[in-house]
C-alpha cells in the first residue's frame, strides 16, 4: 500500500459513521489483551438457556428471526459471544490439541479476512499462491524430502489424512479414478489401534468400507508395533486382500504416541505399500533438533499430514498435506475444469486449485509464513521443546504426588494420569479389582464439571483402552504456561477431586453427569504404564 | 465481557510494546476503508519475480529461510501482500462467484480469529454450536423444509456437494459403510452437462469412479432437461446400472442456469433417487420473494449446498450443507470416537462433530448469523434482487451495443457475452464460419491481460460448450456496483478490445498469451443464445 497517508486517512472513514468492523475491533483487541489473565475464567460455563437469555438481555435473540438489529445491539451480542466462548487463549486451556493462537497468526488471519480471497489460481491469489508454495517447500526440506514434493493447505487434519489415502489408492490402482472400487479388488489399509478416527471416516467416504481398515496392535505406550504390522499384512494377503496403505501416527490423540516411522517404512518398502504419516499433532517435533529423533523415518514417508494450528499456535485452521510424489495430487484429483483452469491465462503453471478436492480454498498457509518468519526455525523449535518439556515435568510431579497416578508414560506433549480417590491410594491398575476400577472411573467427570463451574483449567478426560476415565493434560502452546501454572493446575485438580469425591461422587447420584457411566467399558484389558 | 473498563485498558497492553495484531490492525482497517475507491487498481498485476523483489525491498524474502524478521519488516511485508493481492472488495471485481465481503462478516471473521475455537463439541464452542443450529434452522424454514432438518458448515461448496453424494449412497446402500462399494453394485448418478466439477471430483473420491457420473443434456440456457434425465435414468437401468442420485444445480458456474427443480424432483420421486441441489451460487435466490420462483421445487429436495460467501457477501469460507433427513449425517459419518464425543460430558446432545468428515471445524456460520441479524430477511433479499437486476441490466445494454454480443440470455446474476472485433460485427454464431469463430476466440485473453495491466475491472472469460472465449460478468455483491459502474466497465472493456485488437490480436503473436490457443476446442457444436 503506497497510497498517500492523507488519502488513506480520508478513505478509512468513507461514511459519517464507523463500519461495524471498526466498532468491533477495539473489543477484540481488548479480548486478545486479556487472554494472559490467569484469574479470568477459562470458561464461563453456561447452559444453552443461559446463553440464549444473555443474548436476549443484549437486545437480540439466539434465534434468527428475520428482523434487523442495530449495531449497538450486535456489539452487545458480540460481548455475549466473547463472554461465553471458551478462552482457548487462556494459559490454562489444555483441553484440546490446540491452544492459544500466536499473536502473529491472529494478525495474519485478520489480514486474510480483510483480503478475502481464495487460493485456487495465481490470478485470484498471486501472493498467497507463492507463499503457500514456499512454506511447503521449506517444510519438505525440514522433513528431508525432495524439492519436487508438492502439497496443499487443507481444511483440517482429517481431510489431510483422507488425501493420503486418496493418493495412495490412485497410485497403486489408477483405474479407480474412472472405474471406481470395482476395479480394485478388496483393498485394505493399516493404522494403529490408537490412530485417529479420521482414517475410519475416510475409508467410509472412499467407498472402501470400515472393514478395509485394519488396526495394528500397539506397545505399552501406544506405538504401532512393526512386527504386528508385518503379521497383519501377511494375514490380509492370506485372506485374499490387497494391502496398499499404512497410516502411521506421529503423536496419537490421547497418549501422544509416536509410531516407529523407520521400522514402519521398512515394512512398507518390503510390502510395497504407501506410507502416510498422520503428524497432525506430533508432526511438529520434526522442527526440533532435540525432539526430532522421535520422527526418525519421516524422510522415507510418501505423504504427511501436519497441523500447524496445533503445537505451532497458528489459528484454526492451518493444515498441511504434503507428498513426496510430484504430480500425484494432480493425477488423483484434477478434472481440468475449462472455466477456471484455463491455459490461456497468465502464470497458470502456478495454479494448484485442480490438485484439490475443494474449489474455493482459504490461503491458510500465509499464517504459518508470517509466524515462521517472525520466530524463525529456532523459535518454532523452542515451542516444540517447551511443550515436550512441560509434559515430562508434569509426569515427574505426578510420580511423586500421592493423589495422582500416571496412566501412561508421557509421549510427545501428552501426560495421562488419574486423580485417585483417597481410599484407592496407592493405586495399581494391574492389581485393582473391577470394583476399584469402577470406583476410579467415577472420579473424572465431576472433577471436570467442578472445574468448569469454577472456570478453572480446562483439561480433557477420556476412557480408552478399557482404562477407567483419566485426565490428559496436553501442551499445545509454549508461551503461556510456566512451572507456577503446573503447580496451580495440579493443586486445583486435586482440590476439585477432594471436594467432589467427599460430596458423594463415589455414591450413585441422581445427576447422571456426576455418575460415571462406563460408556466405553472398563474391562480390565487396558494397557498398563510401565513404572519409570 | 463484563470486565471493568479500567482493567481492560490495562490488560490490552500486557507488555511495553504493542502486539503484532495491534500494529497490523490499523493497516487492515485502512485497507478495508479504501476498497470503495473506484480509482484504485482492482489488481496490481505482478509476476512472481516482481512480488519476490517487493518482499526483498521490504527487508525479507518470499522464501522461508529460517531466520527471524522484525515486526517492522513483517509489517512492510504485509503492505506488499495487500498491494499485490487482488482487491476482491473493489467494486469492479467480478471475476469470481464471490466478491466484496460484507462489513459485518469481516468483523465476525475477526472475532472468530480472536476466539480461535472449533465447532465439534458444545464444550469447545458453546455459543457457536448454538448459533450454527439456529442459522441452519432458519435456512431450513426458508427452504420450506421440516424443522428436523440437519446441517453443518463445511469448508466449501465442493465438499458440500460431496456430502450430498455421501448421504445419498449411505441412504440407499447402508452396507457401503462397512463393506465398501463392492456391496453396492454399479451405482450411477446424474448431473447436468453444465454442473460444477466438484461432482466429478466427488465420485472419484467416493470410489465410484468418473464413469459413474452421467451428464444430462441441458436446454439453450443451460438448464437440465427433465425429459433427458428421465431418458438417461432409463438407459442406465437398461444397462444394468443403479441410479440413486441427482445433483441438480441452482445457478451454474458460467451461465448461471437454474435447473427446473420441481420437474427434477418429480423424476427423483418416480425413480426413487436422492435429489441434491447444488445451490452454492444461485441458492441465495431462495431468500428473495421476487426471485425464488426460479427455485421452485427446492422444498422437495433431499439435500442442499449453499455458499453464503458468494451472493450473501460472507467472507470465504461460509458454506452450508443441509439435509431434510434427520439422523442421516450421523448415520453416514459417525464413528463415536471415545476420546472426544463422550456421553459423560455435559450437553453432549448438542455435539455435531461426529456428523462431519472433519474433526476440528471453523464455526463459520457465526458470520452469517451476524450478517442476517444486521440486515434481516429483507436485507438478504435485497442483495439477491440487486445482483439479478444488475445482470439483466448488463444484458439489456449488451443487446444495443454494437461491440458486444450476448452468448446466453442471463440467468441468476450471470451475463455471458463477447466483445466482437469490428470486422466480425454484427456477429451471429449460428452463421459464423470456423475461421470467424477462431478469430473471435482470440479476442478475450488479450483484453483481460490489458485490463489486468491497467488494474481495471476483473472479469472472467471462458470457453465452454465449444463457444469461442467469452466474458462472464457476474454479480456476487450488490452494495458496491451502480449503473455508472456498468457503463464504466463496458466502456473499459470495449476500449481494451479496440486497442488490443488493433495492436495485433488478430495476427498470431510471438507472445503465447495473446494468441488464443483453443485449448477447449471451438468446434461449432456450442449452444446458441436465442435472440430476446
Amino acid at each position: 500500500m503506497r497510497l498517500g497517508a492523507a488519502r488513506l486517512t480520508k478513505l478509512a472513514r468513507p461514511t459519517m459513521s464507523q463500519t461495524f468492523t471498526e466498532k468491533l475491533t477495539p473489543k477484540l483487541l481488548e479480548y486478545l489483551g486479556s487472554l494472559q489473565d490467569r484469574d479470568a475464567k477459562v470458561i464461563d460455563h453456561a447452559s444453552p438457556s443461559q446463553i440464549s437469555a444473555a443474548l436476549e438481555a443484549a437486545g437480540t435473540t439466539l434465534e434468527v428471526t428475520g428482523g434487523k438489529s442495530t449495531d449497538d445491539v450486535l456489539l452487545k451480542a458480540c460481548d455475549v459471544v466473547l463472554k461465553y466462548s471458551v478462552r482457548t487463549g487462556h494459559p490454562h486451556f489444555a483441553n484440546q490439541l490446540f491452544a492459544r493462537a500466536d499473536d502473529a497468526s491472529v494478525a495474519a488471519e485478520w489480514l486474510l479476512g480483510a483480503v478475502n480471497t481464495t487460493a485456487y489460481t495465481y490470478e485470484a491469489g498471486p501472493v498467497f499462491t507463492l507463499v503457500e508454495r514456499e512454506v511447503l517447500r521449506a517444510f519438505a526440506k525440514v522433513c528431508g524430502w525432495p524439492a519436487e514434493s508438492q502439497g496443499l493447505s487443507v481444511p483440517g487434519g482429517s481431510i489431510a489424512n483422507m488425501y493420503g489415502l486418496l493418493l495412495a489408492r490412485a497410485h497403486y490402482f489408477p483405474e479407480v479414478l474412472e472405474e471406481g472400487m470395482h476395479a480394485c479388488g478388496p483393498l485394505v489399509c493399516f493404522v494403529s489401534d490408537q490412530s485417529h478416527y479420521s482414517f475410519l471416516k475416510s475409508v467410509k467416504v472412499l467407498g472402501m468400507g470400515s472393514k478395509s481398515l485394519i488396526q495394528v496392535k500397539t506397545d505399552a505406550i501406544g506405538r504401532m508395533r512393526a512386527d504386528e504390522l508385518k503379521k497383519a499384512v501377511a494375514a490380509a494377503r492370506a485372506a485374499g486382500k490387497k494391502p496398499f496403505f499404512v497410516g502411521a501416527t506421529a503423536g496419537t490423540t490421547v497418549m501422544g504416541a509416536m509410531d516407529p516411522l523407520d521400522e514402519i517404512a521398512q515394512v512398507c518398502k518390503e510390502e510395497k505399500m504407501w506410507m502416510h504419516v498422520d503428524g497432525c499433532w506430533g508432526g511438529s517435533l520434526v522442527l526440533s533438533p532435540t525432539e526430532r529423533s522421535a520422527m526418525k523415518g519421516i524422510e522415507l514417508a510418501d505423504s504427511f499430514a501436519w497441523n500447524p494450528h496445533k503445537m505451532m499456535g497458528c489459528t484454526l485452521q492451518t493444515c498441511v498435506f504434503i507428498t513426496r510424489h510430484e504430480g500425484a495430487l494432480a493425477k488423483t484429483n484434477a478434472t481440468k475444469a475449462a472455466y477456471l483452469f484455463q491455459p490461456d491465462k497468465e502464470y497458470t503453471n502456478l495454479d494448484v486449485g485442480d490438485w484439490t478436492i475443494q474449489c474455493g480454498r482459504r490461503p491458510d498457509l500465509f499464517k504459518l509464513w508470517v509466524l515462521w518468519k517472525r520466530v524463525g526455525d529456532a523459535g518454532l523449535a523452542a515451542r516444540v521443546d517447551q511443550c515436550c518439556h512441560l509434559a515430562r515435568d508434569v509426569a515427574r510431579r505426578v510420580r511423586v504426588h500421592p493423589a495422582f497416578q500416571l496412566v501412561y508414560e508421557p509421549s510427545c506433549a501428552n501426560v495421562c494420569f488419574w486423580w485417585v480417590p483417597p481410599e484407592l491410594r496407592p493405586f495399581d491398575i494391574e492389581k485393582a479389582t473391577q470394583e476399584q476400577r469402577d470406583l476410579l472411573h467415577k472420579a473424572a467427570a465431576p472433577i471436570k464439571k467442578e472445574m468448569q463451574r469454577l472456570g478453572q483449567a480446562m483439561i480433557g478426560f477420556q476412557s480408552i483402552n478399557g482404562m477407567p476415565n483419566f485426565f490428559r493434560l496436553v501442551f499445545a502452546t509454549a508461551d503461556a504456561w510456566t512451572d507456577a501454572d503446573t503447580e496451580r493446575v495440579m493443586r486445583d485438580l486435586d482440590a476439585a477431586g477432594t471436594s467432589t469425591w467427599s460430596q458423594g461422587t463415589k455414591r450413585p447420584l441422581a445427576n447422571g453427569h456426576a455418575n460415571g457411566t462406563h460408556a466405553n467399558g472398563v474391562n480390565g484389558t487396558g494397557k498398563v504404564a510401565k513404572a519409570a
